[in-house]
């Protein structure tokens, strides 16, 4: 930094300022900034490394391009009149958040679920992204010391959103691939009783549905299930749902306020819903998420709360216009995902070509590749060790299952929609070459 | 709300949750409550409450609204290649935020200062408003059950944002009005020992600069003291400086940035400054704040813990292009004080025919007016009395000291640049009124 100063370690700093990084240390991170010193680019640099890490949306991206462009008038303030919207955006603060967009907030999420569930505005609260909306929830539902059980393996950024300056813990409850790592009752049971065991107050259950990083979303049975779990313990329920639009064919999907609206909202007031517009609609930089809770009181705390995390009115403004266009949302939602599902197929056939299989999956911007088989040794260092070579031989950013507190070595998430179908041929070639090249060495030692 | 559910107290929430509501329910905010309902507007309701509780600034959005529409090109993406800006910016979530948005921060915040500070854009960390921001800082330099001290009268919202969720404690620094509400190195120290007495340690100060509720900057003297108190004490100190460009006149308002500049940034590692576009520019709605450390370490923990509040991108995108523009900040900044000078004198002199007087002030939006000498009886109840007529009475929401943790009763903070100059006459016109009535009144009895 420019200013430079005489830096002495004189004055102190909070214990959570000087706590461990919470994760940014792991391969998970690491492998973005090996990324950010040499990306992959067609022509400028082919031998680049190829971001695979990144759940980023860009497959329907000229969809929002092609709206803007129709629709000036949603981002521009216009001349003349438009002149007074600006004033009364750029004014806007309050935390209700502008009631257009809380609206169409939740129309799309209603029209994400085909209907089959209800949004009411009022229970709509802003955030600026999912991150905040997590962390924000976690306020609300736990004291410091107070666990959240959160099934694995799950999204490493919850290490620091959930736990950091909450001082809430993670218990995590613990899957495998014999059963396609699916939540069953006895695990959530063991994860309970694990926390008891240590005298860790359990507050609730937060579910990712669909899975980040499994690319599936949870079954009806089993969110069921779990259902019944947080009732039957009387803890809560945080359903994170901001890759439900991400879902390739929509029956494969059931939020668990599918599940509220049938039974007539009973037991509802445990029960929380995290979305965003990040993934489905591929706009991580305007920073909105939201809480949507069936509780009064934290639907009332929660807003008092996104003080410290507001969206900007400006953004609420542009997407509300955006949002309340449902011919637009209707072909958005429906080309999205055909958009994704093509690309899954794509890349599933393309690693079976290369003898890797994926967990099958119907949602989300990733595919959980399966590569225990070709472990050195099974263990968290063989997977490393692999992730290494596809890291610095292949170039390929992908993300190790430990970073995700996988309890099975060998398993990687590997995005696909934050690129174009020419770079995802690349790195399918190239992987299929590492593989062939492998085989080849494999064969000669024996 | 819409989606009725069957509330059973039966799931626990967390302490916060469930904590008192500071200072929510104070008159502060119950005036906000009473303006709500009824609102004073010029011919549909002019027996309405007069809004002089907020402290928006209003008097420069024309200059705003000219250049947008000047600029059309800084708010929309336009046609063509402006689209692929549209694509970059929706994607853009990195928490170090777009760079041309940092460096036209960090120019503003200099030219704001007359050039007498340099402001490094790689100190800069944006967040989605000051309230964010002093929270944000808070976690980094104090542990839950910690102080920090700061100067009486405060802003109400520091209760909130200081205390809430962080669990740090606020220790008061009593001024009086005896020598202006001016803060002394003996009310520094016996904060400090009060503190001290109690096993309460104490990480840093606060100070608003200029002040909220005082509307007067920080004298020079006084911020040199302090800093020599914190560099003693080997404490923080945060200098909320969101006022800066709304002093006055320019040479009266020395930042903490221009002493530590002066003094080659010796002790700077202590100093953290909070800024935002909400109050100088008048844009609240858009979510800006920042924090400027000088301390390395605070920079980056306060960079990865900004992914809780980040500034949308549409918007820093729109706001680089304005505030690089020096041809109009110049004229910005020059035109909004000579603005805020005017109303801030046309009040005080309103004030004065009606035989109230102010603190003398030179910042901000709103003046601290003394109604000590009319009150029943000198205590909180005697404040609170007057402010219950003038709220229902006069019909004008101003706010009451005791809100600002006042350490002398009768003070009230009015709020002068959130309504047009007929509105303000208004106002001024009813409390003439309502002082004449007093007097006879007073008269009748005598």
């Amino acid at each position: 930094m420019a200013i430079e100063i005489e830096q002495q370690p004189s004055v102190g700093l909070s214990k959570i300022a000087v706590s461990d990084t919470h994760g940014e240390d792991s391969p998970y991170f690491a492998g973005w900034k090996a990324y950010d010193e040499n990306p992959y680019h067609e022509s400028n640099n082919p031998d680049g490394v190829i971001q695979m890490g990144l759940a980023e949306n860009q497959v329907s991206f000229d969809l929002l391009e092609k709206y803007l462009e129709q629709h000036s008038e949603a981002s521009n303030w216009g001349r003349g009149t438009g002149i007074s919207a600006f004033r009364e955006n750029a004014l806007y603060q309050d935390y209700h958040g502008l009631e257009t967009f809380r609206k169409a907030m939740a129309s799309f999420m209603e029209k994400i679920r085909g209907g089959r569930a209800k949004f009411d505005p009022n229970r709509v609260v802003l955030t600026a992204g999912a991150t905040a909306a997590n962390e924000l929830l976690t306020f609300i539902l736990a004291d410091p010391g107070d666990a959240l059980l959160v099934p694995t393996p799950y999204y490493p950024g919850f290490d620091r959103d959930i736990r950091w300056r909450t001082g809430v813990k993670i218990v995590p409850i613990h899957t495998d691939s014999k059963n396609n790592f699916r939540i069953t009752r006895q695990a959530l049971e063991e994860a309970y009783s694990k926390a008891q065991s240590q005298n860790i107050k359990v507050r609730g259950v937060l579910i990712t549905n669909p899975s980040n990083p499994l690319g599936a979303a949870v079954e009806k049975t089993v969110l069921e299930d779990i259902l019944e779990f947080v009732t039957c313990k009387n803890i809560h329920l945080v359903s994170d749902e901001i890759y439900s639009g991400s879902v390739f064919c929509p029956n494969e999907f059931v939020s668990v306020a599918e599940i509220l609206h049938a039974r007539n909202y009973k037991d509802a007031e445990r029960v929380h819903i995290v979305y965003s517009l990040s993934k489905d609609l591929g706009l991580p930089g305007f920073r909105v998420g939201t809480i949507y809770s069936y509780n009064d009181k934290v639907v009332t705390t929660a807003r008092r709360m996104s003080s410290f995390s507001l969206v900007s009115s400006q953004t609420q403004h542009l997407l509300a216009s955006m949002l309340s266009d449902t011919k637009f949302t209707d072909n958005y939602i429906k080309t999205n995902r055909e958009r994704l599902r093509k690309r899954y197929e794509f890349i599933i056939e393309g690693l079976r070509k290369s003898g890797i299989e994926c967990l099958k999956g119907n949602a989300g911007l990733f595919c959980w590749m399966n590569l225990s088989p070709y472990l050195d040794t099974p263990t968290r260092e063989g997977e490393l060790a692999i992730w290494d070579s596809i890291m610095h031989e292949v170039k390929l950013n992908i993300s190790p299952g430990s970073s995700c507190h996988c309890s099975e070595p060998g398993w990687f998430r590997v995005c696909f929609a934050n690129m174009s179908q020419q770079t995802l041929e690349v790195a399918l070639k190239r992987l299929h070459d590492f593989m062939e090249k492998r085989k080849i060495e494999k064969s000669l030692l024996l």
